[in-house]
């Protein structure tokens, strides 16, 4: 697929109701519960993704038309949340990423980008020379592929319980 | 985690909402596209959870809890909802799901099962014997793990249009 504003607004809408339909309401023990040491809890997500609205994608992509390469993206603090989230509820953290994602959603659609904007470059910290269409097709991957990390996540709790079953999905072994 | 009545419910009610946040008013790429040959797309995803519902996990249980290892499981045909779902929207699969999976669910707790119940057994044509706690443990994993197969299928639309940013992401390679 070819990066397109109207069909990756149609994700970026959907991640917080389907984080919301996934996660609010259930035992602390799907939510808190990770993969093993540094790695992240769907509590833990909920955070990054809240932290990437407030200090990435948005507000790299403002970088990118204002500044193109001559100002560097400061490097994403991948372990924010850690801090940020402490004391919050799980429905707390919903809310938040709802309201952020609203507004930042409303910009990409206000900044209504022509195909010479999402060809524009900025410079990331590891990667080197990016587009804006690059910046903003992993906004939408960075999503699902967090909703896929959450559903992991939970999934591998129930490990043992399987007996021999595990054999049969891939998954468990990510 | 231990398996338990009340915590797979939490999931098992929560999965229709979870796919219809994600699928429901989407663009049709997002859901007829593939990881390729004899791989499933979202909406082959949702027939396949539907076939389940109506003749693998529920219909397994009863098996194991009448008949034991005396009667082995029916293989599960992976493929029918090629069939199955031909002709129909994407909202009408997820009606259907949520409806079948409602019945299910009412059967499962119903059903009032015992821990001497989940250690009952029987013959899976593939794994040999299982008990019922295998059973119904990899039932609310198999929906975790396809919402996981859902949101990666929809992430790997974008990655030809992501530049380096791939790199990052491990899951796009699985």
């Amino acid at each position: 697929m070819k990066y397109s504003v109207k069909e990756a607004v149609q994700i970026l809408e959907r991640t917080p109701a389907v984080m919301r339909s996934l996660l609010s309401g259930i035992n602390d023990e799907w939510i808190l519960n990770n993969e093993g040491p540094e790695t992240f809890s769907p509590f833990d997500v909920l955070g990054h993704l809240i932290h990437g609205e407030k200090t990435d994608w948005v507000t790299r992509a403002k970088i990118i038309l204002e500044f193109g390469v001559s100002k560097p993206f400061t490097p994403w603090d991948r372990f924010a949340q850690y801090e940020e989230s402490k004391g919050k509820t799980t429905n707390q953290l919903l809310d938040e990423f709802e309201a952020v994602r609203k507004q930042n959603i409303e910009w990409l659609i206000g900044a209504k980008l022509s195909e010479a904007d999402l060809e524009k470059t900025g410079i990331h910290p590891v990667l080197g020379t990016v587009t804006l269409r690059n910046l903003l097709s992993t906004w939408v991957v960075h999503d699902l592929t967090h909703i896929a990390q959450v559903t992991r996540v939970m999934a591998k709790q129930y490990k043992t319980e399987m007996g021999r079953w595990p054999e049969f999905f891939r998954i468990l072994n990510f």
